[in-house]
């Protein structure tokens, strides 16, 4: 049967396979870095060729600014429905470098089965098991049992408009009957997952501004408000002490958990002293009323990204300084949106902002939550067979805190819902120092891809 | 008269006065920074040097950790007063470097008969004055007519230890009659003053951490404390909305302002919309109560001055960090100590610190407010005929929110009240960029100082 030779070919070839994702890992495609924009043009460079090498049409779909995004196809099943691949090539920053174990996270480290390496997870290795699986019926079998297309994009990270305008002019392009991506992680090790719901994403920068200069706080400290105690207070606002946010409005868009999922949630197994002590918190935290995996899975989130101001090297200086700044986020649930919490934060701050200083508010990047309808989907029961056949273990049905912000965009301006098939683990340390991936989790999600090929074709 | 001899070479020596002064500033003596440990060392070998070529018996006193204290004498006058001159050759950091109109801010340069560099006010351009002072006398005249020690240190701007372990073991040595400090500011342009009174400081660093790693905001949000939100909240916590500190038993020390001092403080020419205009910042803002001027020189204040933690770069970034840090300082009047609020802060902190993550917190830099005895006092007016001798105007006689720890110093070891004498100008911008220096007042407190000394001999 063809898809011996696909498991046959897959066995054959993981060396190869390790030391290509080593390769893709190498390039530093930081996103968000212009000091990288030429690195990240090369990971895409990289991805298209090594789908032309395999006989995918391919080739780089360029846009005035930002990176371009890798669009590939292969139609030779007539009759046959449309995989669309998703995936993208770049990466978070690096920064702080130095609680890596590594001297370069852009030079790959393996320990214990595991490869270490900035994008390692997020999204090189799992994005790569796609491009593997292809591979392996392409070169294994000579041919896909489906139409296959992959869009792989390099501005995940930044939420980048190229992939919205590609999607919106070239939605004949995409066209497809299944969307497939390998963006998450399973619920746990041995324990593989498919997650049918993301969060949604409102992300802002702060800018708060006080005097035309940095003042001596001697000099002019009680004469005028401080940009850092403004923004603090500002930012000490957005939630409650029982972790609740304390945006008037914020919570009539969230739509309640459902009694089904509270109970599948609260049957998985779970160990909030096991979670808090590998995380190695004093106690874990969130909004009163709900279990850990119902915060981080289906609750609104609002967390501080990062906060400027001031002096931080050695030693104390006296300074009241000019200027305060914050990157702050909500992660969303159904039916919340980005714009309108966007609205309610600039009513919030228009209230709360001490007097004496001004402020400006950019969002930065939005994407509403999206749920995948799950029962009774043939296309997750075929994916549930792929993932049983690659990991050797039933999926659980999971949510998700992450966004994805092109899974809304697929629904939208596609009109098919996505499969996310995770190979991650939770402990990857995606967007951290240390990401990873294990090794053998790489091989399993593309003998899984490989399947759901098979599994696709079966349907229809 | 010898007073004359000394005018007149002053009126000489103005060119190559500011040519030292402009050597002095080209040496980035950075006391905070390592990295200028060496050029630290510099500026004191040049001020030694300097002391010298007078005739002055100067060294390097030196001490295990830290920088060394430039210590002089010239005890040719038996049976006349003594004063000690007290300055400090070290400058604060110079960073952010872009907001500074030059390329390098330990480049002098002179524009509308100003001096910028750093360090030009914040002492180096008016410790100098008093060098320079005692040449004109020792060139000019062939001696001083009153003995002086210089006492010039380099860790005033970050509070080292070795300046009071010298007064603790040497109290001998530096025993005086007078000491004089030029590091304050005029009441304005053309209105010389004398300050009567210093804020003291207690100065901290918290740290907020909480899971081992940097954290996806996506996967971990919700279910962990965020350090930022956290450190925001603490900090928040600091101030009430009327700008009055919320720390329990923080005023139970605060001496209140008498009532004679705040109708003289009403009756000083300031203009709070022109000291808004000048500052561009919406409205002054301040413990509710109390003017402006009341505010700054005698009421207690609190600044975070330094703010830091998770992503800053350019772009979103969704992490949850590990870790929090800010500084933040109070300024203190009588009859505050920085061990007292010290106490309060931490039980404050114990109190408000959000559940979820650890704190530290240290105790950087700390000294008493002082006060020193006006009224009936020679020594003030002997200083109130010599600045109006180098000004040409009598001076008022204010307070200042800044902090000048040594003169409690001087006061505990050596017996003696301060003159602060202060050349600079509100806006010389000292601790921030555009550090600026009047190089008329520069020449004008070389006269002031010289003629302090003259009116000093005919005290005794």
């Amino acid at each position: 049967m063809a898809i011996d030779r696909v498991d046959a070919y897959l066995a054959e070839h993981r060396p190869r396979f390790e030391e290509q994702l080593k390769d893709l890992l190498r390039i530093p495609s930081v996103s968000a870095q212009p000091a990288h924009d030429a690195d990240t043009r090369r990971a895409a460079e990289f991805i298209r060729d090594d789908l032309r090498s395999l006989g995918v049409a391919a080739e780089l779909i360029e846009f005035p600014k930002g990176h371009p995004i890798v669009f590939g196809e292969k139609l030779d099943a007539p009759g046959k429905p449309t995989l669309l691949v998703y995936g993208h090539y770049d990466v978070q920053p690096p920064e702080p470098l130095e609680p890596w174990d590594q001297p370069d996270p852009f030079e790959p480290v393996v320990r214990d089965g595991k490869i270490y390496a900035r994008g390692a997870t997020d999204d090189k290795g799992q994005m790569l098991t796609h491009l593997k699986a292809a591979e392996a019926w392409l070169k294994g079998v000579g041919r896909l049992p489906i139409n296959v297309k992959f869009l792989i994009e390099g501005e995940e990270e930044v939420g980048g408009a190229n992939l919205e305008a590609f999607l919106t002019e070239h939605p004949d392009r995409l066209s497809c009957d299944y969307a497939v991506i390998s963006d998450t992680s399973q619920f746990g090790p041995g324990q593989p997952a498919i997650t049918y719901g993301l969060k949604g994403l409102a992300y802002f920068e702060l800018i708060v501004e006080g005097a035309n200069r940095d003042l001596h706080s001697g000099t002019f400290g009680g004469a005028v408000q401080n940009p850092l105690n403004a923004i603090a207070t500002i930012l000490a606002s957005l939630k409650d002490d029982a972790g609740r946010i304390a945006i008037p409005g914020f919570y009539d868009d969230v739509r309640p958990l459902e009694d089904w999922e509270r109970a599948e949630f609260a049957r998985l197994p779970f160990s909030e002293e096991q979670f808090r002590a590998e995380l190695d918190v004093p106690a874990v935290f969130g909004e009163a009323g709900y279990t850990t995996l119902e915060r981080k899975w289906a609750r609104p989130t609002c967390d501080v990204n990062g906060l400027w101001g001031g002096y931080s090297g050695p030693g104390p200086k006296t300074v009241l300084p000019r200027l305060a700044g914050a990157k702050f986020s909500f992660r969303l649930v159904p039916d919340q949106t980005p714009e309108r919490v966007k609205h309610l934060v600039e009513a919030h701050l228009a209230t709360v902002c001490p007097p004496g200083v001004r402020y400006s508010l950019t969002a930065m990047q939005g994407a509403p939550a999206v749920i995948v309808e799950a029962k009774g989907n043939p296309a997750v029961s075929a994916a549930m067979k792929a993932v049983e056949a690659g990991f050797g273990t039933p999926p659980v049905l999971i949510r998700e805190g992450g966004s994805i912000p092109v899974v809304g965009l697929i629904k939208r301006h596609l009109g098919v819902d996505t499969l996310l098939l995770g190979w991650g683990q939770n402990d990857d340390n995606l967007h951290g120092p240390n990401e990873k991936f294990s090794l053998a989790d790489f091989h399993r999600g593309i003998k899984a891809a490989a399947h759901l090929i098979a599994e696709l074709a079966a349907i229809s």
